[in-house]
């Protein structure tokens, strides 16, 4: 198979938006197209990330209007995949294939979603027919229930107090806050306390307001070609490394829930076909819809031992200017969790380090990236790794 | 690029059931793995068609549900595509990449749907989401007035009387029906007359009842395997000769929707990669959602000049028998149309035609077979082309 690498990166303002899902993300593809130095109509094939288009706003089957909004040829083929909010790794992953096997060797990825289009209760019960429908929405649980639930079996596994789960968590959430101020196209852009996530609202303990991400619209892109061919389109490529996919079943057959074995999966073949190991990785973008999901993955993807990821976050390891930085975008958390771009979001987070172009947020001297992205009942993970 | 065979099929009885998405996709799923000699845990990757899980269930991101309900291990990558009514062709020629890149030996490939769980009304307006929702389907166009209003333009251009392509369009219902009849799968297992169909109720003038296929509930999966290793799992393997895929955008932007462009660019795509022409096509099962379809699509694929597809069915070439059997299935129209599994019913088809193993139906010495599949806004079309 050929080395695959990413030619230029595009991505929208994450926040509120009356655009439609087509137009925000033909804006993310324009910018990733433009900045690669291609033509619309070198584009071979589109796989776009979404989830709930039918929802948000009566559409499905929207990769074909993505790809004639951008004026992409009538023999380009346009597939949506849904896994969830990890869609867009999935789209990913399949532009890699599809480069590395040689039958195209420029593609276009990415992901949109409109999440604002609903109200917080509609959009909550929404996304939980992510989880399991006949026997596990049934009983009432929602992915803040989910978490919380992870949070508390946290706790009681490894014998932390609660409080001391709940500060840790509360770390998670100042940093990326702190990281996403310094993002232009992060939804919150402004640093919070730890008192601040503490005194917050209640939404499913021990998960408070700020302990969640936030609803969002947005599309993000990234344009994927064959490394015989980089040379032409960027004097700054990034190689996709590795990736890898795994699938747990619902929350009800998963043994231990702060242990989501997609994820251990994914990141062994990512890390398999990178030929690298987790001390490799100098910057992680990685999937916190809430402060617990950011600590589980960063064990999960192998970075710190299990029951110790809350200790790293305190210790500052995690910031930009620590050991390894996470989520320096500002996380689903800041940055904003337009849950079918998340993945590509980060791939564009990734690559901006990469390249040095992150400004005041900018992980020096980053030479190997890695994103992790969780779809639905902790039952889709996708690990991708990059570098320069 | 290796390759790429079938090694085994399976499909669920068409028609109304109360099971779930999940309990349909892996009873096909179990017979095309039994019947391909594999153990499930050799199975490496799944793709999986479905457009509406999330209203008609409640249930998103519902691959890797299907993979966990099946036994499949959690490095098993398992992505939902949705193409609208062309899904399971995307995911078929998904899992036909993964294999012809060298990167999997054996994938799973197929669709589910619960179409009936919506009565009509409510099934008419969901599927129309597949539409663009912005501009047109806000019009009140639903699928049977797209394809009323193909019809119409059909009648125009070739200068037909509306009754002359009314009794074309019924010997359509009333061939499919005839081989509906022999599948003991089929939803309507009943030939019906002309006069029936031309005395059924109007629903998008010219188009009638009897000329608009059914909601469905269904499942059907096949194994995909490297020709490599096809000798080990069946000694009657099918070869995927060619695929293509292509893309339209919304109606208002498609020049003459009697000829759809998507078609002639997938069409093409899958003959230039098996080295095959229209001529070289032994049996065809198409996207016949409504009988004008099956006429264009016959048209668009090559098999008749444009505007003499009704004349080739007056003149029984596409019956079984005949000199180009189309559906010999009883395609949408008799064995059902459960949106997401279409595609790989018509693969299931063609395989079992191919080998000989159709019974009444079987078209004799058959041994290439060629799906079309169309998804939406007449905005996704797969072509694949199987051969023995």
């Amino acid at each position: 198979m050929r080395k695959v690498a990413i030619a230029g990166v595009g991505m929208t303002k994450f926040g509120r938006s009356d655009k439609s899902g087509v137009e925000l993300f033909a804006g993310a593809a324009m910018e990733a197209i433009t900045s690669s130095n291609i033509k619309t109509r070198e584009v071979q094939a589109l796989f776009l990330g979404n989830v709930l288009g039918d929802f948000e706003e009566g559409q499905l089957n929207i990769a074909p209007l993505c790809a004639n909004e951008l004026g992409l040829p009538v023999d380009v083929p346009a597939t949506r995949v849904e896994g969830a909010c990890a869609s867009a790794g999935v789209a990913i992953r399949e532009a890699f294939i599809w480069v590395a096997s040689g039958y195209y060797d420029i593609v276009l990825a990415g992901g949109v979603e409109r999440a604002t289009a609903m109200d917080t209760p509609l959009a909550t019960r929404t996304f939980a027919m992510s989880s399991e429908s006949r026997y596990e929405v049934f009983t009432g649980v929602t992915f803040p229930g989910v978490f919380g639930m992870v949070a508390r079996l946290y706790a009681d596994k490894y014998g932390l107090s609660l409080q001391t789960l709940k500060e840790q968590m509360a770390m998670v959430a100042v940093k990326n806050h702190k990281h996403g101020a310094k993002n232009p196209l992060a939804q919150f852009q402004k640093e919070i306390s730890l008192e601040t996530v503490l005194k917050s609202p209640m939404v499913a303990d021990p998960l408070q307001l700020f302990d969640c991400c936030p609803f969002t619209d947005g599309a993000a892109a990234i344009v994927v070609a064959s490394a015989d061919i980089i040379g032409k389109l960027t004097d700054k490529p990034v190689y996709i490394l590795g990736v890898g996919q795994g699938s747990n079943g619902s929350l009800g057959r998963q043994k231990d829930i702060t242990r989501i074995k997609a994820r251990e999966a994914a990141a062994g073949q990512a890390y398999k076909m990178a030929g690298l190991r987790p001390s490799d990785i100098d910057l992680v973008e990685l999937h916190d819809c809430f402060t617990i999901a950011e600590i589980v993955a960063s064990e999960g993807m192998g970075f710190f031992e299990f029951g110790t990821g809350g200790k790293a976050v305190e210790k500052g390891e995690t910031a930009i200017g620590g050991r390894l930085p996470i989520n320096p975008s500002g996380g689903l958390k800041a940055k904003g969790h337009p849950i079918g771009a998340t993945g590509a979001a980060q791939a564009y987070e990734i690559v901006k380090q990469l390249r040095g172009e992150c400004g005041e947020r900018q992980v020096d001297g980053a030479r190997i990236g890695m994103s992790d992205t969780l779809g639905g009942d902790l039952a889709t993970v996708v690990d991708i790794i990059y570098g320069v």
